[in-house]
């Protein structure tokens, strides 16, 4: 029909003006034939154009007029049709998302040894290394004789892994405490109803299905790697306890960290930002004290307390979360409750160092600092907190002078995040396994490989972990035995300038971390050829090497760094599933380092670090920083909506910013 | 420009095809004079029309098809602008939604007695007149020494009234522990993460400022009737409890209820489904008793206890729950968990009577029992729960024969739904009050004044009130007073079919619930006057009265009751405070009744009830029943968008179902 009913000349075209006036026979509808017909009357019409064209000027204009009318209606017409084919459209979609259970089914096919898992291991607890699930899809039946890949953890690094596996790699089993995966970077925002929490999690389940895996919650507490086992344990609400033993093949610890208390006491009294749990308890007790403060009986010494916010740490987080908090009383509280509370309102930072974003460029830091202070959040550098009390944080501060003078400052919020400390299970993997050293992470080669344990068997990735990257005593180790084999005394080589260069490929092949450091050989020679002999001497090798070791800075406590270790593990992992067999088996790599073959080390890069810091943003992108207002927020917004972990968190980001608009921030706590 | 473009011929018609054929000078695109020089070519090529047409058949397909594409671009490209249009602008609207602060204001002003309020009561404490916001606004400013209306609550009754009083009436302030509006007809399907919690809260805080009203976050934990004040209470979570008056000129009661333990033992271990919390609990325990089923080594008791989800109480809520239950297991759950588990899992309903949905006409009942046995879930009639251990419900069953057995059922999650109790407030205004003999609820007139109160202080709606309709008793001690008036003795009157039809009139109008029973005052003379003298004797008037007592049933603790009163209440209250003074200072009612003068008592109309039953809704609308499948769940769902408190609630609700057809429900509890 609508193909048909356009045959009419359009309403500006003068034939059609023409024709308007000698009204002709009514257009037909239908088929070529009266098309010919019908443009038979027209031609008639356009024989009189000469007549008409004199009187027209004025008509003409109110014929544009009314066709613009038309015109507009037209565009409204096909937008609204538009938008209610895709309403019409959705709502048949719907309709078939909903289905009657179908109780014909026969029973779900279940494998004895999932139901009845055998017991054993050091505490004689059953080890499940069968799920419920195996026979569920024909992708689950495949996977269920690969080799068991189990991961610990649904934080960054294991959510890039699962994501980066192949589908038919491994029989992989994820373990977590915490059923679903959280979009960190973004949940200050989520502390004050910016965002809701829903659009910053994914559930892990789906995760894990799209590669035919299978999840458990349960937190992993031991491991005995003599047996390849995990130690596990869920505890349900109403307190029952289930332990078991799971078993692997290979083990990704990805169980992130704790808060770093810096042995402070008190903590107790505050509020963390690491869960979607926090979240939800921040903005309960932020409301709760304007609430409190509303209330006319309560003092003023009370209510300056109960609006005091205070966040020891000014690090991104303690960043973001200062400038969300500060949007939110002045732009939504501020409506809603009486206005002396948000005039009373106060934020501090307590800072160790002498700017907040220390880790950031310079300029950046110091843009924060001026923006805060426009803010009136105050922000107190250089200042160490002592203890916590129920009511106050007492801090100390380094005056100018050199001096140490203490300060009490009272809360109603008091927010702690000041870097991360170790977890009681990758506590309990250091003090197991040998060869480990670090108080405050695992330890892995550059392979990610957890050092101590059986080659290949427990990886270790995310802001649980460190590459340990001890280049001198890995390098003069390696270089001693090979002297040994060849029958020299290592003590009294001599390295000619070849030597060195290739014992500087070696490291950078080894050690991606210390490319940067290794990138003119040739000076760094003449740096430690301290006697000018055109050799180096073993000692001079070694204090080049610890020179090298001291540059190299520890891998950021960050989700970007957790996402590329997860990635790089999962193509490695993909590899070996691949070739390991194949390899073994032609003995080609025997007593050899298999993934050595395969696989790079893994390469941290560092893409840049952005922050929120209250209607802006600052951006520090590999040296090149810069920073703005409303127009950064929305770069900032896009950098992480394009980041979200899907098409559904994408959709809830955009829903979330749209309803903050229309509505303003959500200032209840469900 | 686009006006002009298109004065092109349309695509389609012949003259254009012949245009085209015949190509002319390019369209001249400004001014009406250019138009005229086309029209001038274009009519030039009319005239070669004839040479062509025979040659034409496939050239007008191939036009034909080209021009569709054509308007298939140019309607995508209106849709698409459109959109585009859309958001851009939503961006600028956007951008000024953030603003920065203005901290050269000056200081807030703020009432003396609203920061020192004087102290008195009983207790001694302090007592809250005037509030923080007192001058924030010229509404709020202007309305302070109005007469100071008290309304306790923030559910159907206090929101119906707080939404229905004029902005200047009355110096308005609302007490309530919970700070938002709950829409809870539809909380059962927030239970499962078909909608989310936040689509069915409303903050308190604008419903109140919409009237430049107050809100304070506080529960009421007592009256003092003789000196017009309310004692409340708020606590802190970190444990610190604060406790003052609040003084009234009128109070509202609308407090609500709890759940009904009908003195069943071991309710701790039961959810219940009445706050925002309560939804999230249970989906908590939902999902957490769906993960520990996932784990191998628990034993197949154990899961089938895990996955026994047993519902107390057949009505709206408990059915509701049910339906939204089973359909997250088989819809949602399936999908994520091992197959099994949905197999495994099970849904029990305790019902007391013979029917689920009892108070719904008879064939609803029937269809939804039907369709739960379709969907397997058992529904066990004629069964009181005796008492509720840890994992199991003893409940007692009467069989046909007319003994009772009693049994035992595991569970993994037990809801207790089994109607309404009195909370410890309304105990205390029933103690504390003379005339309260209702155990169950506060006893009201038909105007909704609490009964012992002065008349006209205190009213209650909803819930926790009920309307005393003692007919009888008071139309006789009415009669008596007038009969010793004018000096006649009581009890020897004899009433004509005229006396009694004015006294009909009379019940009608002060106890319009009783209009219903007294439709035929004909009918019931002659079936009352049992001697058939043609008079009625008072001891017959006080059988008739007596009679159609017991036949008023009392209002049912729904939304709908609640939100009736509240516009009732309201409505009255805005009369009041424009008439009140005026007719008392004219002396027109000095001793009467002032609310029976400018206001009728309160009748409730029934409107009807509906209900979700899984994938179809029941609807009983006074009589008239019908159910249906998905269609009726759209218009289930269509009744409750439009009920809905605001319209950020129905943009998120709509939000919402879009996001479950395209995602399914959200699985985790956040």
């Amino acid at each position: 029909m609508s193909g048909v009913r356009v045959l009419r000349p359009p309403l500006k075209s003068t034939a059609r003006f023409l024709a308007l006036t000698h009204p002709v026979t009514p257009i037909p509808r239908t088929g070529p034939a009266k098309i010919l017909g019908y443009s038979r009357q027209f031609s008639t019409a356009c024989f009189l154009r000469q007549e008409f064209s004199s009187k027209s000027a004025a008509q003409v204009a109110k014929r544009r007029l009314i066709s613009g009318v038309k015109y507009t209606f037209l565009g409204i017409g096909v937008v609204s049709t538009s938008l209610l084919g895709v309403l019409l459209a959705f709502f048949l979609y719907d309709a078939t998302t909903y289905h009657e259970p179908n109780f014909s089914d026969e029973p779900v096919k279940v494998m004895d040894l999932a139901i009845n898992p055998r017991r054993g291991g050091p505490k004689n607890l059953p080890i499940v290394e069968y799920l419920l699930s195996e026979y569920d899809t024909s992708a689950n039946s495949h996977s269920c004789n690969l080799p068991r890949l189990v991961i610990l953890g649904s934080g960054w690094g294991a959510v890039s892994t699962v994501k980066n596996l192949h589908k038919q790699a491994y029989h992989t089993i994820v373990l977590s405490p915490i059923n679903y995966f959280l979009f960190t970077p973004m949940l200050p925002s989520a502390t004050v109803g910016t965002l809701t929490l829903r659009s910053l999690v994914e559930p892990i389940r789906k995760v894990v299905a799209r590669i035919g895996g299978h999840y458990l919650q349960a937190e992993a507490v031991g491991i005995v790697p003599d047996e390849n086992l995990v130690e596990v344990r869920q505890t349900h609400s109403n307190g029952d306890v289930c332990e078991f033993y799971i078993k692997y093949d290979k083990l990704v610890v990805a169980t992130g960290t704790v808060s770093n208390t810096h042995g402070v006491e008190g903590l107790q009294h505050c509020n963390t930002l690491k869960t979607v749990e926090d979240a939800r308890d921040i903005r309960q007790r932020v409301i709760e004290n304007f609430e409190r403060a509303s209330i006319p009986s309560v003092t003023e010494e009370e209510r300056q307390k109960l609006l005091s916010f205070v966040i020891c740490g000014g690090g991104p987080t303690g960043v973001e979360f200062a400038a969300e908090l500060f949007d939110m009383i002045n732009e939504d509280l501020v409506d809603v409750f009486p206005k002396i509370l948000a005039q009373q309102a106060t934020i501090h930072i307590i800072q160790s160092r002498s700017n907040i974003l220390n880790t950031y460029d310079e300029k950046i830091a110091e843009y924060a600092m001026e923006r805060f202070k426009n803010d009136n959040i105050d922000v107190i550098t250089n200042a160490r907190v002592q203890r916590v009390f129920k009511d106050t944080v007492v801090f100390s501060q380094k005056q100018p002078d050199g001096s140490t003078i203490y300060k009490e400052l009272p809360y109603g919020l008091c927010l702690w995040s000041t870097g991360v400390g170790q977890n009681e299970f990758t506590k309990h993997i250091v003090s197991t396994l040998p060869g480990q050293g670090n108080k405050r992470a695992i330890e892995t080669d550059s392979h990610l490989r957890v050092i101590g344990a059986p080659l290949g068997s427990i990886y270790a990735i995310g802001d649980c972990s460190t590459v340990k990257t001890a280049i001198a005593d890995n390098i003069i180790s390696m270089l001693r035995s090979r002297a040994k084999e060849v029958g020299k005394n290592f003590d009294k080589l001599e390295l000619t300038y070849h030597d060195w260069y290739r014992v500087a490929q070696t490291i950078k092949k080894r050690f991606p971390q210390a490319s940067d450091h290794l990138k003119r050989v040739d000076e760094i020679f003449e740096e430690f050829d301290k006697d000018h002999s055109g050799t180096m001497s073993t000692e001079e090798l070694e204090m080049l090497l610890r020179s090298v070791d001291s540059k190299i800075v520890s891998l950021p406590a960050t989700a970007q760094r957790a996402h590329q270790q997860g990635v790089y593990l999962a193509k490695k992992l993909n590899k070996l599933a691949l070739y390991a067999d194949g390899l073994q088996a032609n003995d080609v790599i025997m007593d050899g380092d298999i993934e050595d073959t395969i696989h790079k080390p893994f390469r941290y890069q560092h893409l840049g670090s952005l922050a929120y810091i209250g209607n802006a943003a600052v951006f520090d992108l590999n040296g090149h920083s810069f920073f703005g207002g409303l127009l950064a927020m929305y770069l900032w917004r896009s950098v992480y909506f394009a980041q979200s972990v899907s098409l559904r968190t994408r959709m809830l980001l955009a829903i979330d910013w749209l309803t903050r608009g229309l509505f303003g921030r959500d200032m209840i706590d469900v």
